[in-house]
């Protein structure tokens, strides 16, 4: 399915239960970060190991799932009623930080690229 | 383009970078999260009827369009690294939702599921 | 009861229960901002009216007070490990503050202080 | 400085420059999420080792500590503006989380309180 799919599927689901009034920019946008919390809570406490074997908990990776789940519906829905177009946002973002970040001076460094020097 | 081929995209701007060692699940949750608290930056002292306009002003609207982008980078950076498919998480949450959310019990309200009775 | 006593309680609740190991900075930042989330939930739908009004309902008013209070013992908890003395941290932020928004410029304005002009 | 002075300060801060009115407990519950998830921006990339060692470098400590310190803000402020008592409801919720979290069961584990069994 495609993301414009995916966007008319959610639409319609918010369409049919009168959830349009409720569907502002900035309500989807708590509703994304509070979403964006709870996949957080599933990580807190691993250590980084723990957390590259989540999915191999059938329980916990379920969880995992539906919270990357839902994390997308609000950022679908966000884009939608904005009309933005995200593949090409993240197209654009993407050409912007191989600028940002030079691989001869990015590589192997996580420092942002205020701190990168050069 | 699809999103598998972003997914594509986003990997290979990692691993030119050398990245992939800070590219655990739990410091990309961290990473999309902080991102998700950016976004919600951009919106925190609006009206309900100002966030509706945001993208009436260019430099608002492209930031708001960056934070999306960023949002969903490491959204779909996490799913590939946990080897989650995203349009198919979505697609079974929404019909999981569906029975969640009624419509004739969800109609215009705004609570949570465990809150509708029925 | 002071901060210091707080910090001291929370400190005394983790070591009986073997749980310093959990509490990184790192893993209390995460915990801390996924109870920012769960706050962050229960005014997302609101509109601005009802989110002044939310303490009137007993049950969302308990829950909005468990959050907030759980907000608050991770952010005391992270600055006990940090060893960040958070009433002398945020005296010397309001003091920055005052530079940053003088009232004539900030006077009835939202916007971030580098967006002030002055 | 006791809480409750903190919370006059920042109320004085507010009403000085005609911000009360972007003061709702909705915007603040969003300005509190955005500030910890810049709080968990300082910490996304460290390994668990160096989040501990976070405060050695004095440009990051700082960062750090002024993060905190607007957490802390806006989390004094919102309860301030919903007429919680912070330290009455922290109190409450250790309280309420030793009956959760008995030692006996929590010893060593970070598991939920649901998860515990007992």
């Amino acid at each position: 399915m495609t993301i414009s799919a995916l966007q008319r599927e959610l639409a319609a689901f918010a369409a049919e239960r009168d959830w349009e009034q409720f569907h502002t920019p900035k309500n989807l946008a708590m509703a994304l970060s509070g979403e964006a919390g709870e996949l957080l809570e599933l990580f807190q406490w691993l250590t980084p190991e723990q957390s590259s074997a989540v999915m191999a908990d059938p329980g916990r990776g379920q969880q995992v799932r539906e919270e990357i789940a839902d994390v997308l519906a609000y950022l679908l829905r966000l884009a939608d009623v904005l009309d933005v177009d995200v593949e090409q946002a993240l197209t654009d973002k993407i050409a912007a930080n191989r600028a940002k970040y030079p691989v001869h001076l990015a590589y192997g460094r996580a420092n942002k690229y205020t701190e990168l020097g050069g």
